[in-house]
């Protein structure tokens, strides 16, 4: 028999709580509950439905012969049905699925799977934002040459750094709390949606308690009203839309680390035992960051997948959206859960190098100070042009001196010694210190923010990722 | 001098209303608008500004020459540079930008364009909402034969499809109001993020109450703390999904428009002197619903554009988003604009053709029926899955002869005939009755969660647009 | 244990010959194959290299444990030093990979799975040819009618339908056999591409003449020249896009049958004992059209993902494309796979309508014709756009009443009528024919396109999908 | 009135060349031109139309009013038939678009758009592999530091790098060579693709003469047999998807680049009186080449645009593709083709630093060595395994001691004492030297390959941009 392929991001990335949620044998125990919590609301308004049926059926929910199945399958090329026969045999009776199409089935299912997922992205991301605010905290003070256009700019902290990363987390998360909070399941509707089955099985008011008998089983705070066959997959696309979003700030911290590891900055740690290149015995790569940059690109690709499904909706609906979705839901919540294990990883893995950063930051100073400077000469009545005009002819010859070996006090006695700048080389050098501004305030006030999630979600907090590959 | 091309989007398919947020007279304006609040601010702050300057920057606000602009950014390669000199000169002073860098003038502007183009969005969509509305109140009773699969299903309302179209949209309009709602300003950081040049200008407690000025003079609830550069361009790619969200509803009503018209059902409407097709005189394409999907294609690329440029940020920031950010942000809003001008024109011109509803319903009804027979035959004691494989052969045969010429009658005799199934033929015909379940009620549910929107927007429902293309 | 979760695109979806090719066994055994040509190679080039030790590689090429080696890469963190070490250890010698880097052996070897399932497609390509070319002579001169924007338009044939769409298909064919002419093998370049070990272990003739073996050993015609230390991924993309554009044909043949099934035209087969819905027994859904078009979507996405790895290369290379690789390629290949299966499927078991298609087109043919009547009418020296104008208003006022019931004649009746037409009313009904042009020609050049194609890869025409679920 | 919303990837980033392919004045023109063709054709085969009716055409091919355009589509609601009228009534007749309906004419003329288009971008790529093969030469035996993973891995040249740029920007060209030479035209098919109307007219053989003479008046060398109404729109795709992959190389070297100015080892050029940043007078950015990347980004958004259309064509054709393909042909040019001046632009303005490229390559040599010592280890009997773990040891340990301040010769230090290797400090210390490997001779390979190219198109070779903003 041939080998099974795997799903590479399940089985090397995913962690075992996402992966549970989204196993074969999982769903169809979470169909068979879904059944049941029907079928006993069917026998609340009034079917004949037996104890021993009723026993029969449950005491079968985890009995899962995912074989048997297919082969069924293989038959009905109808896998609902297939799986309805199955249980079916199994309790030795045909009560099950009574006035319910596959798709008050499946598509419920489904949204519990990816409600669940939500709470469990929600979850990480508070083990994430934790860990953020931790380095947030311990590297506040340490003073970095801060860059724009990859060139040196400022002065600022690596505490800030995170700061800012963590920022983008924050918004993202907000993001997805209000989504985990509005999102609704479509319910028992029909084939069409207009509850005619199960109305004429039961009666108006029995079928609109058993809605609820079923939002507060799966639960959900919501259900969709008037949905055709299925539920908008414009919600899919909002979903997975919001795990992309939530990849970003993971991933820009990564892109970051990546380079300031090239200038030996940082590292994101080394396991002893590691292999860095199997050519090249002295590397040490990043490659858990590489990662999770990786982890993104394939969640943009889900996107797209769940914005060609949108707006191609036939009539009450098809399934043109059955592959992609078999695809893309759960494999997008691997690629995020992935990314998040990795991160973790990174953020409770990686070192600092001061000494490094310390001599970057010295040979750098005098250019992080131009805009200091330049208000400076503001100040002494120099027009704001004029002297954007004379420090920058000044600062670009000193850097082409320096790249020819001279050190980088030359810049400011070439400007000093410019007459028409109102500031002498001594009164330039007093400009020439490390400046963070209001990092670190700024910083205080983010792990503030971070501080009232976490609280809210202390016990998540405290998640620690499994070693990854 | 070569011809200008046009902006398609912007041009053929804009509201007046959107184009006026993003032409480049009403950008620079905005610029000069935020370098003068900031300018007051300073002043209020102890900077030494004279009345007169400020009144000469004042009156040239809306002296906008936008050949001399690009004329001197021709030399400085620098567009914002340009524009602070430009403003200079015509001021004939040099106050402006002090403390500033590009991107607090530009990120800032470009999200006050963001911010108002979403409210214009908002607003845009309460009045589809209305048209959504009094369309599933007309169409509320009118049954037709729902489809799945693009095959006769159930019997079901057409207004109830408008319900279903419009649920979908309130909840992409609900997600929408919770963005608008939180949408945070980048605010005046500086060139690192740190705030270090304002502060070193006015001091710490003037620099955070210069964040509020500007915060309210552009219309914002909250600031970004501790950024960097640039705000997280994850903000974009949240605004655009969101986008491209709304669109879905929309489309999927366009699509099933589509689809009725090819059998004669619906028209999207024809205006008196409208060409259908330059060969085909009899031709009435439904050529603005093809033109929706369209639009949701497009934003669907604008996507991919956005989520490109997430977690792609080195340090502090840089501007690989600019090109892209130049392109996607107002052209995603443009697209939409024109996708909701469209269905706007679609809802207010299009017609039902009752009498070719009446004759397909007519010709499915009793395909249509069988899960209500399904259903009576289980009531009769026969196995659910018995009943089904008996019915599904019945109708099969059924659908052939009538393939072949026979009429509809021919299912109900020949199900009727088999004694296994515990129903007549008259049985069954009296169970062939058009059953739309709790259709009407459902859209009635819809129709008020609509009221309770379009009442907190009165002013925007009653918008109309403008002829289309 | 936690089940395993498996890839669904290869499980449910993809042959056992494109499996086979992706297998992780199959991966490792073709790695070690090529470090044992590799060897050879070097041993030939001089290397001291002993018979037992290359024997000892080669009885345990296929002796593939995948528990030890994941073993051995949760300690390494690396997991090519994990396989290197695993086969090491069974051969009992540490030779292989020497002068090799990684990606010596993992781009070469992505490339020959690359290769050989390009070659796959292909084949299986022909295999859908010679069925669309089937399909288009049994339909040659079954005359239907045409439709443009759903709407009814000229007549034309159901085989110059299948014509056009293997004609679409054609042309991807085309550009697919181009790429695989041209695709060209990384080679083994070492670390940063320079060739610096293999030259200073080999010296330069040998080590460029080991490159000639490792081609040839690959079965590849061309090899780049100057990579770093991977291949540049556009070529990814450009293979990736190339299955994508294979998918529009078939996909543009399942959206058509799926409009057409709706009016029940044709059906895509309907197996013994298959469901089509478990909620309506009568169905007879086109779920595996609609699955085609949902493997478009799919590979729609995973070009998103190739496209989002190009252009972002660092220095000599990076893996940030390391886990984006590892699902996109395989996935593409699998969905496309599964596209293919799913289309020959359909174009083996479906079947068509005859009498529906008359009735629609007896119903039709007064407009189909106008076209022909506007030229008729501008031969008797009418204006073209005034003949077109006068068409336009009596066929949409027809259009009218016989959506109110009256017959297709009314047409003509009206057109004649009016007295500045030329044309009278039986003038008219004798233009009211089925013309459909040069269809048949058309179809037969295509089918002649295909018949050289099929002729020169005859063994894959015959080729027979497996039963799909 | 309102100001004119721009196209900013024309205006801002495209040639004049690309600009006057795709103007509206411009498509205009062509399509007349193709009317006038066919015209004479239909003269040609009988048709009666007077010498002066053609002349009146003639005179009036130049003579395009945009406002009286579009004057009549706002009535007309059709945008060919607006040009239809406003041609007829400048000439005073009406004969063009005979048996022609509108895809006859926009189908076509796109297609000569984008053929047009696709020379020119041909001929742009062989001005940048003009200069990539320039850069390559100049800096053929520049010794660098080779980074993977943006860790210094092993040395190099620069000019080998430029020819790993150049090597991938010749496989796309090769591509795009290749598509150019098989792009088929739609032709003129009538409005379901059968020739009806055209072989009605003329007869068959004059139909299918004038499909020669329109094929040989546009251009072309293929002509497509059996489509509908519209060419199938994965030739879109195709085109696109070969845009997008020409942009890789030029990202590609335009990150690598970006990298470098981070370390100050190259700059791409600042023109006198450019402006680096408004705050920060000493900044160079590297901002062109951060556009570079940002057209890639562009280029793959309309990749799923284009790859979106695909698939979804109802029966012979519908435009629901029509607004998405009015923005996405045009702008994927105007997007390549800014980006193609961006990439002239820095290959000519850019500059290297010799001085800050050999510091960096000094400090890192003992590191870029080991696997020359690894290798020599090996020679001396050490088993490769062990081999790499003791080297791995030492320089993990010389970089942790590096960071703190010592300087790099601890490493072979530290290795040269332990007596379980094989080689003394001293010997370690002479196999540290910059070993570049074939870097050399695989540049002079791809320029050759690259001469070829500009062999073949000598005056392309030649192009120089404007200057760019």
């Amino acid at each position: 028999m041939t080998e099974v392929i795997e799903n590479v991001l399940a089985q090397r990335y995913a962690s075992e709580a996402m992966k549970a949620i989204w196993s074969a044998r999982g769903k169809i125990i979470a169909e068979r509950r879904l059944w049941l919590a029907v079928l006993k609301a069917q026998r609340a308004a009034g079917r004949d439905i037996s104890d021993d049926d009723i026993i029969a059926y449950e005491k079968n929910v985890e009995v899962v012969d995912l074989a048997s199945i297919a082969a069924r399958e293989a038959i009905l090329r109808h896998d609902v049905k297939a799986r309805i026969e199955e249980y079916n045999a199994l309790a030795g009776c045909q009560h099950i699925h009574e006035a319910m199409t596959s798709r008050d089935l499946t598509d419920n299912v489904e949204q519990v799977q990816i409600h669940r997922s939500l709470e469990l992205v929600r979850n990480r991301a508070v083990a994430i934002l934790r860990r953020l605010r931790d380095r947030t905290n311990e590297y506040e003070a340490m003073v970095i040459c801060g860059r724009t256009h990859n060139v040196p700019a400022q002065a600022t902290t690596l505490g800030k750094r995170f700061a800012m990363w963590m920022e983008e987390f924050l918004c993202a998360f907000e993001h997805l709390e209000s989504i985990i909070a509005t999102y609704p399941l479509r319910g028992m509707k029909g084939p069409v949606g207009t509850q005619q089955d199960m109305q004429t099985l039961l009666g108006t008011d029995n079928a609109l308690q058993l809605e609820v008998v079923v939002r507060e089983h799966l639960g959900f705070g919501r259900t969709l009203v008037a949905v055709g066959q299925v539920y908008p997959r414009s919600l899919d696309f909002m979903v997975v839309a919001a795990l992309a979003q939530l990849a970003s700030a993971p991933a820009n911290f990564a892109s970051t680390m990546r380079l300031m590891a090239g200038q030996s900055q940082v590292t994101e740690g080394f396991k002893e035992g590691q292999t860095g290149s199997s050519a090249m015995p002295h590397k040490m790569n990043m490659r858990t960051c590489e990662r999770i940059g990786g982890f993104l690109n394939i969640l943009s690709g889900y996107v797209t997948m769940a914005s060609g499904l949108m707006g191609h909706q036939w009539y009450e609906g098809d399934v043109s959206c059955s592959v992609p979705r078999r695809i893309l839901l759960s494999d997008a919540f691997f690629a995020l859960d992935g990314l998040f294990e990795a991160t973790m990883t990174v953020l409770d893995e990686m070192a600092v190098f001061p000494a490094i950063i310390e001599r970057e930051l010295a040979t750098e100073l005098p250019f992080l100070s131009t805009t200091a400077i330049l208000m400076a000469a503001i100040d002494k009545g120099m027009g704001r042009e004029d002297a954007h005009a004379l420090i920058k002819r000044y600062s670009t010859a000193a850097l082409t001196r320096i790249r020819q070996g001279e050190d980088a006090s030359v810049f400011s006695r070439l400007l000093g010694m410019d007459s028409s700048f109102p500031l002498s080389a001594e009164e330039i050098d007093a400009l020439i210190v490390p400046n963070t501004g209001l990092a670190e305030d700024q910083a205080d006030t983010v792990m503030h923010f971070a501080d009232l999630v976490i609280s809210r979600h202390g016990a998540a907090a405290g998640y620690n990722p499994a070693p990854i590959l």
